[in-house]
């Protein structure tokens, strides 16, 4: 059977997360449904991810593999599935043939997530669903010497959700940097990559910034966090809303 | 009675558009529905916009002038309008205190826009209801050549509407400019700004520009068309779902 690797861009909003459920609709179970659909197939075609998105979280760039019993053409894939899910704001971007030893979780080589901050004191608007709403002015300044200290390896088990089915809380965080725009300050992005992050890891590390950011906690707070290797000495958790997985690299 | 201007933001998605209508929800009924709500009143308090967005149009910085009964804080105006918009995606970003003979509508110097493209073959999954989705490639130069044409005082009838109620169809074009980011090449973003536009002139410019980028129309084509003084040779109309009204100077 051929393997294809497709990427796949959504909008995390009406779904209960990537992972199938047996209840609430799932982009994993709307995309399932539209592969199984398009091979016409009696049985689900299943497909595997390289991020499991929390409910709320939205994707430009999250890949799958998948086996279909016959080969198509990739434009043909997607053009085939997106007809497919027309109702649904999930998109495959693209899909290519690949080793039917491939993996979309266990071969990539690096994540890249983006965590936007709309920072202003009005609610949001346009991006209620799109951005997490912080209304306490941010000192950027802080949360860049905070993030500085979380990059590199480490214990990350502060910033780990109790769920965390890991084996290892030790990672290697290789970006986490805080942009803003002198065109539009309202909005602070945070990228961050790492080969795998664990359960929760990125909505933590960006919690505990805004923590930072705020006053509420001082640089030495995070050292202290990172240090104890213990959940209940990290800072909060960032709402799901505001985080974007950008881009898989294997 | 103290007057108010206020900055409103919005998704135009659910909305028949700005303007109040007898069936169907608008922005413009909502927003009068929480200022009536909050100062409490017997009969609609009425407000008056900068731009009367077309259905599925977005807002980042829409104006409207508001007369209130009594006067309240400009801060308490905010919080209390969008505590009574919670469940829609409209947000009152800023207020202030203005002259009781200030008008949002006409005393509007400048009106600046922004229609974003996402130009790729795969259908959108996150921004289908915020960007066009045009999926032959584009030449932006040539789009932007064609745009130089469009800036400065013309007469702009064939970029009109058949239902535009201005007096006049001459009109002073500022601003006409595409940008691409290396970064996201995918997206264009089409910024534009005037004293005041015709009815529909920026959905028929930006579809104009289109055909342009894909070659369907040479810039001469455009040259004649803005010559033509006619609607019926103007281009097509972009669709309303990817602009955005961004900000009005007074």
């Amino acid at each position: 059977m051929p393997r294809y690797k497709l990427t796949i861009e959504y909008d995390g909003t009406p779904y209960s997360g990537w992972q199938k459920q047996t209840e609430a609709p799932s982009v994993q179970s709307v995309v399932e449904a539209s592969c199984t659909h398009f091979m016409n197939a009696s049985e689900t075609v299943e497909v595997v991810c390289a991020g499991r998105t929390d409910a709320g979280v939205h994707a430009r760039g999250q890949v799958v593999h998948v086996d279909f019993a016959e080969a198509r053409e990739p434009y043909a894939i997607v053009r085939g599935l997106n007809a497919l899910m027309m109702d649904a704001p999930i998109a495959v971007i693209s899909a290519e043939e690949v080793a039917d030893d491939f993996s979309a979780r266990f071969n990539a080589t690096k994540r890249h997530y983006l965590y936007r901050i709309i920072n202003r004191r009005a609610r949001l608007g346009l991006d209620a669903t799109r951005a997490w709403h912080v209304y306490q002015p941010l000192d950027i300044e802080r949360m860049r010497e905070a993030a500085a200290l979380l990059i590199g390896n480490h214990d990350f088990t502060s910033f780990r959700s109790g769920a965390c089915q890991a084996k290892s809380p030790i990672k290697t965080l290789d970006t986490l940097e805080i942009k803003t725009r002198e065109k539009n300050p309202e909005q602070v992005m945070i990228y961050t990559s790492a080969r795998s992050f664990l359960h929760h890891q990125v909505r933590n590390m960006v919690g505990t910034l805004v923590y930072v950011g705020m006053g509420k906690w001082s640089v030495a707070d995070v050292a202290a966090a990172l240090e104890a290797k213990d959940r209940r000495e990290g800072g909060p958790m960032a709402p799901a809303h505001g985080l974007y997985l950008m881009r898989v690299e294997y």
